[in-house]
């Protein structure tokens, strides 16, 4: 006896048929009389593997029937079919999720009558939109359950990148005493030079500022912003040795730099976590973080600084996911709102 | 006898300083009474090294003077000079260059009286405009002169990315034979279906088209489209079975990838040099490209195909580089005009 399509689902009646495709790979929720219902993604995967008849109106369906009603049904039926399949033939149990997440997935060797589900799936497209507070919303809600939650990226070509995407707090060892008299330094553009030898070493001591060239110290156009604000710098145009105030210096540098106050707000926060925080051009990436002396340890954290309500593409993220992979760092958006939330992408082989 | 700052320029007329400078690393243009002229962005170094004095108006000047007056003649002295201190401190003889170039430099361990130089450097700040065609005219000139263009990155920390930047002309082994009778496929949203496996298989083989899934053959949007206008597939849309024609096809898959023909454009360009190429999602780019079976090659190239007259900013660009780099591959920026001009960017380690 085949199973039949009935309002999108496909029903198992035969209480045998039934608890066999239950039994085995926990297919389909049961029914009272001892059949089961199947998602279409469950039964279109049960048919490509010559474990499924559908019958609807008395014709047999192809496989091609269940993709066209799926696709009917759910425009993004091929993407989540295509999550499902990978899953299934990793060996994992994965049950349909509560919209808008798609699925549920069992630790792997475990089901449904062995425990809870361990990681909640989204499948998306990789020309879906990446939204900062829809994303936040769904970790919000999936670690409210205890559960994990993981993105899953269909690419072109259907090969699907896994992300674990979660809440992070990075936190750093530094503190920095002193830094009292204010120092003198030049401002040339994109980038301010403290030649003093003594004053130079000392700023670079109190937290890691800039860089030492010789005996002098360049500071960043962003360092050059945070210590003037910190009244720890009396910044002085190269052209012509003349003091810039504040609100001017701001005035340029957001000249150079337009999303300038973004960046500091991100920057001032790290420094508030004992952060150490330099630049991260060389990785793609806003800033790199390190937990203690940059001379001493390797950068832990990628941040790129992300404006309230961001939306961006995919590709853009993955792409800054993978460098951070490449060089063994975390990637972390520090997304600006009422105070800046740290987001970590890992990218995960499941 | 101190060297004189005279319209930007530092004159050493004592000719024995003047010739000690020169022989003991090409400083200066040696002038015809003996002496030397410095660029200023030569004289700060050799300031800084402590192996030079400037007096102007009998005042003996600081380093701070010299970074001054650079700066009001140029107000990308300090970029400049940052990267050529760097070379000198890496051994180089390096050389004013003719604008808009910034430096000549000599192999390592030869200079002016050893051979002509190999290397002309463009020095630039991180927050530079990336220009495709300012870019290309450089390429062309340094080309036509037989030397190398870099082009060295300054970044927020003053540490510097030096890429070299040629033409590029990719070529793979491709050949396709046959191809005679088109193939049904099920379009769906962002990719399409094969699910006659002999015909999957056909098309596979074909020119390493898709991704087997099972017998089934998975297309991407831009293959979709691609076989479509050479008459190999007959499209049907997944909802209705119903035929989808070839301008439909295009607008609808232009709805899902805006960019699609410029794409397109590179991908057919590709193709034509008889390189296999898949999507470079994974690795942020457009596509990867193979010289050979994908199955048995790894990707040469990362291709990221780019409009006519493209502008953009290079932490992009660096992005980029970064990550075909980090996987072994060539990074080529695919530029679109009257036909596809290729650009390769290789970071090195001077």
């Amino acid at each position: 006896m085949a199973s039949r399509m009935v309002d999108g689902k496909v029903l198992v009646d035969d209480p045998a048929r039934g608890s066999q495709l239950y039994s085995r790979g926990y297919f389909g929720n049961p029914l009272s009389g001892g059949g089961v219902e199947l998602d279409l993604v469950e039964a279109t995967y049960l048919m490509e593997m010559g474990k499924l008849d559908v019958l609807k109106g008395g014709r047999r369906l192809r496989m091609e029937d269940l993709l066209r009603a799926g696709h009917t049904l759910n425009p993004n039926f091929e993407i989540r079919y295509l999550v499902y399949r990978d899953l299934r033939q990793r060996g994992y149990v994965v049950k349909p999720g509560i919209p808008p997440l798609d699925f549920r997935v069992f630790p792997r060797g475990t089901g449904p009558d062995k425990g809870p589900t361990k990681y909640w799936v989204l499948a998306i497209s990789e020309r879906s939109v990446f939204d900062i507070e829809e994303l936040e919303s769904y970790i919000a809600d999936v670690a409210n359950v205890r559960k994990q939650l993981i993105v899953a990226v269909v690419d072109e070509e259907s090969d699907i990148t896994f992300y674990r995407v979660s809440k992070a707090s990075p936190r750093g060892d530094l503190k920095e005493d002193g830094g009292d008299s204010p120092t003198e330094a030049l401002f040339m553009k994109d980038r301010a030079i403290i030649l003093d030898p003594e004053k130079a070493s000392g700023l670079y001591g109190l937290g890691f500022y800039g860089r030492m060239l010789g005996d002098k110290l360049q500071l960043s156009l962003l360092e050059t912003v945070y210590l003037a604000k910190r009244g720890l710098l009396v910044v002085r145009r190269a052209q012509t040795g003349r003091r810039i105030g504040l609100a001017t210096l701001l005035k340029d540098a957001k000249a150079v730099q337009p999303d300038l106050e973004m960046r500091l707000k991100v920057y001032e926060d790290l420094k508030g976590r004992g952060v150490i925080v330099k630049t991260g051009f060389k990785y793609g990436s806003h800033f790199r973080g390190y937990e203690g002396d940059p001379e001493e340890h390797h950068a832990k954290y990628l941040i790129h600084a992300l404006p309230e309500g961001f939306r961006g593409m995919w590709p853009e993220i993955s792409r800054a996911v993978r460098l951070a992979h490449g060089v063994r760092k975390e990637i972390l958006l520090g997304r600006l709102g009422p105070r800046v939330e740290y987001i970590r992408l890992q990218r995960i082989r499941p």
